[in-house]
């Protein structure tokens, strides 16, 4: 058994309001110094998979198919074997 | 500058109806061989603090005050230095 943690993030050129909305709760909190703010998603995925390098196919198409929108985010991702 | 990677998932406890919504698309692609998907949220601080220390203290006062819902989901995080 492997799992895939996964991490999608808005590419650095796309605005990213939910980010802007965050930073200013922050700053209304007192916290200044946090200087930029950017929000993704994070999925981790069970894989029951003979090997690792099965499971790091696996990731990288379902990333490529269904979690990430290629145009406007990036994705990166670990595999380690767990069990 | 620093720069915070948070990652917030729900607890091992709670159910994750849009992991699950994610599971059954990923199943509908063929790749039935992903047996589990737990749905988090990923957030990336910059802060311009003068120590590590300090970056990580504002990191988790964040998480804590803002970012995570201690009843139900759990959050790590990394701090690294850049430039």
């Amino acid at each position: 058994m492997f799992q895939s943690n996964i991490t999608v993030t808005l590419r650095k050129s796309i605005l990213d309001p939910q980010g802007k909305a965050v930073e200013h709760a922050i700053h209304s909190l007192g916290y200044t110094l946090v200087e930029d703010v950017r929000i993704g998603k994070h999925i981790q995925l069970s894989i029951n998979s003979p090997s690792k390098e099965e499971a790091e196919r696996i990731t990288d198409d379902v990333c490529k198919k269904l979690l990430a929108n290629m145009v406007m985010e990036d994705y990166t991702f670990t595999v380690e074997k767990v069990r």
